[in-house]
């Protein structure tokens, strides 16, 4: 049997300190103990460094993060996790169980398509002076409905007592709602997963404080 | 063994005829030949339909679809296929081969996190005046996007030869584009795949202008 060079080489990450899409691969990435390297992609520098028609080549959405993995490149987060997850030992990102796997995917989903995509850099950069305003009405839509659902899947995490895809996309959120101001006071159930959470090494060690292309100012 | 009722029970899909998300869920279980019952819910009648205390209770985000399958309640209608999917017999509506399940699922979210959030009812209904130019500008830029990636996994469908997800994604993402005047002679490849798309039954049955609630102007 004769492993190709793409397969043996490590794979590549194109993303932004930042970026919650980003940091969910990290994620991933930790929990599952695979090794990469990170080609950051600063998304204001320059007027947008994703912009480049080098970028464009590797991801037309012109987004971070794309991934170079195996002899392929993916973009779109989820895609990217669930592929790690299927092709990497380690802990299992998604349950056996094809009743939890929908509620983690339904949970993952929610925040991936209907919450992020709406607080999205591209997406407030044209609501110019009402960005907070537009950030905070819809992430606050999201977590009213994320918090009763979360009610009644969570048991230690998001969904049972392991860690999935579910928290993998939810704390990153978070951070996000953070940064937009939200009262995560009224959201007690994502508040507690998102404190439990952030004391694991995998979350820690993704974080954006702590990435080779975190800002001094901003590095923990 | 014994089975519970629940399991004995049709599915229920609480969708509308015009919603992508729903039309998505549609066509899986028509492609499945999982029958299913159908309660509309007019997310134009009354203010809303979905925006009832009865309806959040079933799904707290107030969109649709919702469905009732197996004594569960799932919303996110990519975690719905996926699990009618993993659940039942007939085609897979994803590949078996990991790269190709992966190129399944990148095409699929960059619909639906990538272009179907930016033009949701409840996001459109914020922008007024420009809600036409504000959903050309998303879709645009997703079918920009979405084309060329298209043009290297596609052979008679989006990803190879056999039916997936992403064609699921696809064909109710180009309806939308329709609605809203999107210049269709830009994106030859995405064109060709709807196409030959809508030539299948499941396509077909599962069509907005034939549905239970599809208004007597629209039906086909």
């Amino acid at each position: 049997m004769r492993l190709s060079l793409a397969c043996l080489a490590k794979p590549i990450l194109h993303g932004y300190f930042r970026s919650s899409c980003s940091w969910r691969v990290r994620i991933a990435f930790a929990l599952k103990g695979v090794e990469y390297d990170q080609l950051p992609v600063n998304l204001i520098k320059d007027g947008g460094q994703q912009l480049t028609e080098e970028y464009k080549a590797l991801n037309p959405m012109q987004q971070v993060p794309a991934v170079e993995i195996d002899g392929i490149t993916l973009s779109q987060s989820l895609a990217v996790i669930q592929y790690i997850d299927e092709t990497r030992p380690g802990p299992h990102l998604l349950p056996a169980d094809p009743k939890a796997r929908a509620q983690v995917r339904m949970i993952s989903d929610l925040i991936a398509s209907g919450i992020q995509p709406l607080q999205n850099l591209y997406v407030i950069q044209k609501m110019g002076a009402e960005k907070m305003q537009w950030s905070q009405h819809f992430i606050n839509r999201g977590f009213q409905a994320l918090e009763p659902i979360l009610k009644q899947t969570a048991g230690k995490y998001c969904v049972g007592d392991e860690i999935s895809m579910a928290d993998i996309c939810l704390v990153p959120q978070v951070y996000n709602a953070e940064r937009f101001k939200v009262d995560m006071g009224k959201y007690p159930t994502i508040k507690r997963l998102n404190e439990a959470l952030l004391e694991i090494e995998a979350f820690q060690v993704s974080h954006p404080s702590r990435q080779p292309d975190t800002p001094d100012d901003l590095r923990a």
